[in-house]
């Protein structure tokens, strides 16, 4: 075993999901995602949650006014803002008055530490910059504050004049400034050059913290490399969420600091809770959360090679460098056209079917493979995958009979009209109806389900959660085929089925089908 | 600046998308895309390609055969296998005579290092493991082959068993391996972690290579740590393509030493090419590239906060840590709703419009901002940006003018037919065209472009090369909103547009309208 470093007694975890996180290309937040994520990130537990720039942003302003009716438990709230204009007073600099406004116990400020910058972009000199962060951090001290100061370009200043940059951490810790964080905002280090420059900014006295961007891939790294060399104060956003390449992925470091250095960082058992807060900050964020995310990811312990699957069969851990249960991830088994009868034995027993019969086993695998070659993925959608399966094992039964249906969109005077007609048996019974939706996918998902809603009264209590599409032969245009994924939620179930068409409406209405049928015979009848 | 360390004489790149990067979750590569792949790697100049596992897998039989014929200049593909069976022979092994069939120059064989995994996955003897790599090695030298032993589990096993990992490294070196492979399969590792115990394998006195995944975020600079301390050979994957989290990020790896440690890596210019393979891999590979994959992804140099857009203006090299040029991306400046004036002004004058008037920049970031709310996304939709530009400039005449459309589709006995019809004015003539196609979208597409065919035939040399959806209100199941981008091509031009409305269909419309009126106005009227 690597000697382990000892944690600081007040090391801690600032997230800067909202507030840095947000300058995401693509990322948008209201008012009402940025509580409901403060609220996941409250139920987690990380110490410090920076909501925004109140009095620069009015959605950020708005959502200081609003956090407090949160009452959070376990996190601070903290107000992120700049040293005041040059040339001014900070106690009468309309910005610096705006995040005192925003009532939080703490803030944090950003500073210049970077020569150039100081002359170029904010046009003074680099005493004045100097005097800006101390009247700053004296002036919000002096409101009853704790000040937290991000030192902006605090590497590339190191490099270009390290008296100076160095000069800034002291000028912050001499104001009073109660962490001084060092920010590698272009995001260009590697993390051998962390420690030595680290140190150096530790000779000033100053508590420090880390705040790293992911521009050579190294973010969690970087910012492994400066806790290695003492800082006390760890910045991220969930998901790695930032300006460019992101920020310091905190649903990876988080981890990586409890269970690689078994150092305490959420309160007890709240680690379990992770994969769960980190995907459900992903859907508040609509942003789709990657398979491939270290700890969090739907592939992170997922298995595909069949090699792989049979050493599996024999021991889990052989291959898996954490029980994924300690984040609250599992272990799953993939099954795919590279996999092996193994998976598909697997994943039959965790669906409750015996696959012991080889040659069974193997004809379910030759018919997953001529399926995904067609552009099925039961990889994500395991209700398919049993509908496939009980259909191979002779024990499918369809609760209802489609004969026909038909749909048809219109705009005209700039109006849009959607409407279906869907003609089924069930129970015996013929159903014709006729449904109308804000569009073709809505019109015939409403059409099915009243057909059904009167032989199976439940189905009115099936919830479509989510809805995604794929277009499968890039580079064809309109012409190319397509999947459908549907989640459907009844009572505390949620499934998902595929389908897959040469257009969004054939494989939207196949999903559609199986989502409902699905339900009906697992959890109803 | 840091001491930066001295590249080994022999430093090479080791490419093995087609082999580890094809065992992630949803990536399935045919033989034709494999053989696109080696094609843009040899391109780029990677010094090896493993290709596959002939024999184990008909795939990468038929592979080996067909990369005969592809003439590569630069690299040299690799067959990938295993040590032989216990208790057999190699030149009886069925599987590494398969290897030998590949007939390529390189053969790379995995052999296992943790004692636990001979001893439970294997099933064999800690000494029976030593003389199959020593039995394999050597048969396969005696082929006339160069060989590279990959050291499965290496770390794990190192810290199970030190003696043992490293009698395995001494083992494979001594048999006569030109590069043994420290993998650090399972993901577990930390860069701190890494140089101890690759200076324990280098006391063997071989060459040593390494292999790292990304389960702790750390892939990247796991593998830069083991190059610090020696190793001269690096394994990765194109895009960080993998099993699980998957492989070190070739993408981020080869810039990482060429401009941070200033070694050569690629041929002479190559390294600009780097985006455009990444992409067209990626392409291929049908995953949609992060936008925030360091060095090439679409957002890697791109800037949102109005903040930075406002230094920016004064010098572009003050917020990148590389010029992106250098890696073929592109610095850029996003269009949204936290953009700043700045931001928008700086966009128009790239596209050749004079925005210096700051009422008419105000007024137009206030309509930016408004239609964002709505779920337009102007961040990738360069073209519906100028489009709404030259309206808000008062310069947009539409070529053409839709009075209604309309499109059913249904499907009866099992058979699917989409029919649309559209009604347009242009060049003073009255259009009513009908279209079929297989799907809604496709047949409205097809109607308008038969429509406007006639008065512009340019029109006929359109393509429309990409199309995606993305459902906006997650949780809202098929009654959700919907935002469509296309890619449409024409010429050496290629442009996006946007649509927005409660239904894919009413979206894709928007969005084909935008496509054909921007490429006429653009680059035919």
């Amino acid at each position: 075993m690597p000697t382990l470093p000892t944690r600081p007694a007040e090391f801690h975890v600032f997230d800067t999901s909202l507030r840095d996180g947000a300058q995401q290309e693509g990322l948008h937040l209201s008012v009402a995602d940025k509580l409901k994520i403060a609220c996941y990130l409250d139920e987690l537990g990380v110490t410090f949650i920076e909501g925004g720039w109140p009095g620069a942003n009015p959605n950020d302003t708005e959502f200081f006014v609003k956090a407090k009716e949160l009452g959070l438990k376990r996190s601070k709230l903290v107000a992120f803002g700049a040293t005041r204009k040059a040339g001014a007073k900070a106690s009468e600099d309309a910005l610096t008055r705006a995040l005192v406004d925003a009532d939080t116990e703490y803030i944090c400020i950003v500073a210049k530490s970077h020569d150039e910058h100081v002359h170029r972009a904010l046009r003074t000199t680099l005493e004045e910059n100097l005097e800006m962060i101390t009247d700053t951090v004296q002036y919000l001290k002096s409101q009853g504050r704790h000040v937290f100061v991000d030192c902006e370009h605090f590497f590339d200043g190191y490099r270009a004049n390290p008296e100076y940059a160095i000069q800034v951490v002291q000028t912050a810790h001499d104001a009073g400034a109660e962490v001084v964080v060092l920010c590698d905002t272009n995001g260009g280090m590697l993390p051998s050059w962390m420690g030595e420059v680290v140190e150096a900014a530790a000779a000033t006295g100053a508590n420090l913290g880390i705040h790293c961007h992911n521009d050579t891939a190294c973010a969690v790294a970087n910012t492994l490399a400066a806790v290695e060399a003492g800082v006390m104060h760890v910045q991220g956003t969930f998901n790695g969420y930032g300006e460019r390449t992101g920020n310091a992925d905190l649903s990876a470091l988080i981890p990586n600091l409890q269970l690689k250095y078994g150092w305490d960082i959420l309160p007890a058992d709240q680690l379990a809770d992770l994969t769960r807060v980190a995907h459900a900050i992903a859907l508040v964020a609509h942003q789709p959360l990657l398979g491939r995310q270290p700890y969090v990811g739907a592939s992170s312990f997922a298995h595909k090679a069949g090699l792989h699957a049979s050493a599996i069969k024999v021991d889990e851990n052989l291959y898996q460098h954490i029980d994924p249960s300690l984040v609250g991830n599992d272990m799953r088994m993939l099954i795919s056209d590279m996999a092996g009868r193994a998976n598909i034995q697997i994943k039959g027993e965790q669906l409750g079917f015996d696959l012991g019969d080889r040659e069974l086993a193997a004809r379910i695998t030759e018919t997953v493979k001529a399926r995904e070659m067609e552009g099925y993925s039961y990889e994500s959608a395991d209700a398919s995958f049993e509908m496939l399966l009980r259909d191979q094992l002779g024990v499918l039964e369809l609760p209802f009979e489609v004969h026909s249906w038909r749909v048809f969109t219109e705009e005209r005077d700039g109006i849009n009209i959607s409407e279906a007609t869907v003609k089924l048996t069930a129970k015996g019974e013929r159903h014709m109806v006729v449904g109308e939706g804000n569009g073709p996918v809505n019109a015939l998902d409403g059409a099915l389900r009243d057909a059904l809603k009167v032989p199976f009264p439940e189905v009115g209590e099936f919830e479509l959660t989510d809805y995604r599409v794929r277009i499968l032969d890039e580079g064809h245009g309109t012409d190319a085929s397509v999947r459908t994924l549907i989640d459907t939620s009844y009572k505390e179930f949620t499934w998902t089925t595929v389908g897959v068409g040469t257009n969004v409406i054939e494989a939207s209405w196949e999903a559609l089908m199986d989502s409902l049928a699905y339900g009906l015979i697992t959890h109803v009848l």
